[in-house]
């Protein structure tokens, strides 16, 4: 059984983030707290009858190369088509394309329904969707009305065709070319690696974006530009045309997300394939990392909700599972107490919830952030907030990654045996969970990404927009006698981190390999920060609520405890870190390969 | 290929610990230093060319349950009768009873190498010692002439059939029953869950030592006995008689380890079971104790064994894959480095060097222990040496299946997607690792078992025995200017350590419930120091090795260096622990269920 925890997700959204707000603006308009609260038990009824039921049995059986074709579970189509009917791919696109400016908050939120479910099946839409994104940011009109509608009503679904096996991260080394025809397009050729939902027959057409270089290029990011290459051809009203040059070379054969398939696909090689050049020559990076915010959140969220999946798993199976005795109460003739009683396992579930409801507060107030800054009169109004959502992303994206997979790790030892076996779903979401710090940029380039450049861009004024919505909270925080201890503990975290920042940032002008040789531990320890301030935003909204409303009195305790547990748990570590960082210490850096 | 790093071993047996001299005392003296190389050889070649080829393969066929049989891969038998002619299944034991008295030093170092290669295969011999360690100990001469002499042999393999599906760790709750029979022998009736090894028809017969309670017996642990329960009753010499009524009911389907049959056993169900006592009855959970330290020092080296062939994976692909330009010398036209050239990679390699080396370095300190108490001339003798065991026991069993799954993780994580597939072997020895904190004792039941009897023992001497032994190596540290520095963090380390082990030992004894609520964290805690102590010691004996030979320059400064990592980039997060436990928080123990 699903067990999508509705009163928690309604109060991230509606107590700590003022998403029922959106409504007043224009372009939300259609949203009040009513229909988002009607959309949110759609996709939980979705979810629970055709996204959940096949999880497990996708994950046994996972897709198959067969033929050059996919072979797949029927059940992943026929799920996909109903999120189709409830008109979920349209969310939070144009009305002028078909979209429901569903907003991104509220989208969030269902999305991470369906991932709680059923992470495979949900990842098609959510691919679809960024590759959509991209069009809708650089598609001309004529490329909008041919790949972009039909994508938002779901008939087509969408890839990322990104890196090669030989280029991995960097993605400045691709090989794939691409040669201008006669009539304007391009002719694609090269091969690329896991492409997730590279191949399969449960939509019409799938639109690969594809990063290629032309003839002379320049070397490096630099010199790549993306390619609309459809799988067929498209023809009057989105007919499905001629079958264009892409084929199906393989399938890898992963750890988890085994639902969809991983594949190696090879364009141009037996059959010409064309291409459709989107937004400008060379420019492919630069576009990718214009929408790559949303993408990156979208894998932080996924990694939330495997998280939250495994921590509902274990919390019933707590509550259920009877067995031991409690210290000092010791009876063997006595019956064993609910392993719930014992206090390491509750420390094991407060780990889940701290990581799980802290990452889910992030990127939600990061989608809120994209929300407000859609809906901004102009580019000056959002400009911090989109300075700060920069800074943001990584941590989202990465801190989430990290710690939900090692929630799923708490849920397994949770279940002990029972939890490394495949009776129960937390073996799989901990293998699902894991490649989350490896794609879309992984857990070290994020790092490099953060220290090397967010944190460093405009003179460092991400940094102070941060510091100063941070201080912000801490100031109403201590109109809480119970949350001035955590607010004057974020505080000094916060000037320390910033001092750190600027120590570190000042080495990685002078000495870059140096300045970023801790780059991942950096990340770690501002990420650290930021959630402790996002469950100090908790603990303010769940006293807010207190003061209020005499209803779910133990989601306000819990929410408290749960601060409470982050900022003596888990958040001193990031003192530990920031020791070190301040070093500059260069014990890996200068660590030789013959020395392993 | 398998990469086990003979220097590496080598360099703990005979340079940080005195292995070589165990050869002076009669029990061992077949064992001087060119036989123990032998032996190392002979493991060597028997892994690489018996057990390494099929690990992938049993990982993807696991064992099935197929007519109430298990049909497991035909190259799992034909390696374990290759390590059966080559000795190692009578490794350890009694000449008596036709073993070779191997110091359990070396047979451990032999079992790492097994381990390395494929664990599941490795799996059946360990289970096998752990059943017929039990025998030695507490077996009549008859019973060992039946059972023991053939499973030093290797003829006979042997499980350990201890919890069932309702017990969970609370092995006092099992509910197995057996009844005296006329001939003294016993009717066993009940069911078995998690029995690794617990079916199969690789050897002649199969011991199962089985837990179980006798009418009338005490409530609880101090109400269980043990009985040995053959698959076949044992004719002359022993041949293989009639079935005994041990039923094969089904196979766990695990995460990991999946090259070892993970069986549920119904015994005495369809045909009467019959079963010996073992030792004296009510006497089971006691016996297990006794001979408890070695099985888990075991898991502990499997642990460390899975660690480090994951760590020699990131290691062969960090030096060949070609990736990424390095910050402050980017120049998109150059070629790729090698991505041990990125600081973030080599602080992975540390990483898990520090973890997997630490690790081994215990656990080997441990075995050492063992054999020198074992060789003690009485019980005086070794008292200090058996009370540091105890203590030193579940740190090597925790902390290595700890530090050495998250090596793993890091191990994948430097193989990207790639390391997220099956076409490396680093995701199966993750998956496999995961399984080594829930058996043998959850990490928790050890943190318990640590806060709650081993640091109390004998009014604390255990921890006083431990603090000595540290300290004097501390001194000698301080004659290595290079380690002073580190000499000094881990005596004050250590002084923090034992001033919070008091003041929690004081809680325990007022206030159990609140004084264990933190014994993982304390675990943990204690783990960190002492595994610094492991590298302080380690650092030592490469400094040794320099001052009187020119040789394995690399190695000694790649120890200096994962000294350096540990001491700097892990050790820090004991005394953040500490601060916690001193605290004597009780935000876990105080969580209301119905908050989370």
């Amino acid at each position: 059984m699903i067990s999508v925890d509705r009163a928690e997700l309604a109060f991230q959204l509606f107590e700590a983030l003022p998403t029922a707000s959106l409504a007043t603006l224009p372009r939300f308009a259609d949203y009040d707290r009513t229909a988002m609260d009607e959309v949110l038990d759609t996709a939980e009824r979705i979810a629970r009858e055709h996204f959940l039921p096949h999880a497990a049995a996708l994950d046994l059986d996972a897709p198959r190369f067969e033929g050059g074709k996919v072979a797949l579970d029927d059940r992943v189509g026929a799920a996909l088509a109903v999120y189709r009917e409830a008109g979920f791919f349209s969310a939070g696109f144009d009305r002028e394309w078909g979209g429901t400016q569903m907003p991104g908050t509220l989208r969030a939120a269902a999305s991470f329904i369906f991932s709680m479910a059923n992470a495979s099946t949900a990842a098609y839409p959510l691919l679809t969707f960024d590759a959509a994104s991209l069009i809708a940011a650089f598609g001309t009109g004529e490329q909008k009305e041919r790949f972009l509608r039909p994508m938002v009503t779901g008939r087509f679904f969408g890839t990322l065709c990104l890196t090669e096996s030989q280029a991995g991260s960097s993605l400045g080394d691709i090989v794939t070319r691409a040669g201008q025809n006669e009539d304007g397009s391009y002719s694609i050729s090269g091969n690329k690696m896991w492409v997730a939902g590279g191949d399969h027959d449960i939509c019409e057409n799938i639109v690969h974006l594809v990063l290629a270089k032309v003839p002379d290029s320049p070397a490096g990011p630099l010199g790549t530009s993306l390619f609309i290459v459809p799988k067929f051809l498209v023809g009057e009203e989105h007919a499905q045309g001629e079958r264009n040059g892409v084929a199906l070379a393989g399938l890898n054969h992963t750890m988890g997300y085994r639902g969809i398939p991983n594949a190696v696909l090879n364009f141009g090689e037996d059959e010409p394939c064309r291409g459709y050049l989107l937004g400008k020559l060379d420019n492919g990076l630069a576009q990718l990392l214009q929408t790559a915010n949303e993408m990156r959140l979208g894998v932080g969220l996924e990694a939330a909700a495997l998280g939250a999946a495994g921590y509902r798993a274990a919390l019933r199976y707590a509550d259920e599972r009877m067995q031991g005795h409690l210290p000092g109460n010791w009876n063997p003739d006595g019956p064993p107490v609910p392993i719930i009683e014992h206090a390491d396992v509750r420390r094991m579930l407060l780990a889940q919830k701290a990581a799980v409801e802290g990452a889910l507060a992030l990127i939600l107030y990061a989608a809120f952030l994209v929300d407000a800054t859609r809906a901004a009169p102009n580019a000056e109004a959002s400009h911090d907030s989109r300075l700060l959502l920069d800074l943001l992303t990584p941590i989202a994206k990465s801190w989430s990654a990290k710690y939900c997979c090692e929630a799923n790790s708490h849920a397994l030892q949770i279940l002990g045996g029972y939890g490394y076996t495949r009776d129960y779903p937390v073996e799989r979401l901990y293998r699902d969970n894991r490649l989350n710090a490896i794609r879309e940029g992984t857990h070290g380039v994020h790092g490099i990404d953060l220290l090397g450049r967010k944190v460093m861009q405009e003179n460092g004024t991400g940094m102070k927009v941060l510091a100063a919505r941070i201080m912000a909270d801490v100031t109403l925080a201590h109109a809480h006698p119970e949350l001035a201890g955590h607010a004057e503990d974020l505080a000094a975290h916060l000037a320390e981190a910033v001092a750190t920042t600027g120590r570190l940032g000042g080495t990685v002008g002078s000495d870059p390999r140096r300045g970023l040789a801790n780059a991942t531990l950096y990340l770690d320890m501002l990420g650290d920060v930021v959630i402790a301030w996002m469950w100090l935003r908790q603990a303010m909204a769940a006293l807010r609520k207190r003061a209020t409303d005499s209803s779910d009195g133990d989601l306000i305790d819990g929410k408290l405890a749960a601060c409470r547990y982050y900022f003596l748990y888990e958040l001193p570590r990031a003192r530990t870190a920031r020791t070190l960082l301040d070093s500059l210490d260069d014990t890996a850096l200068t660590m030789k390969p013959e020395w392993f």
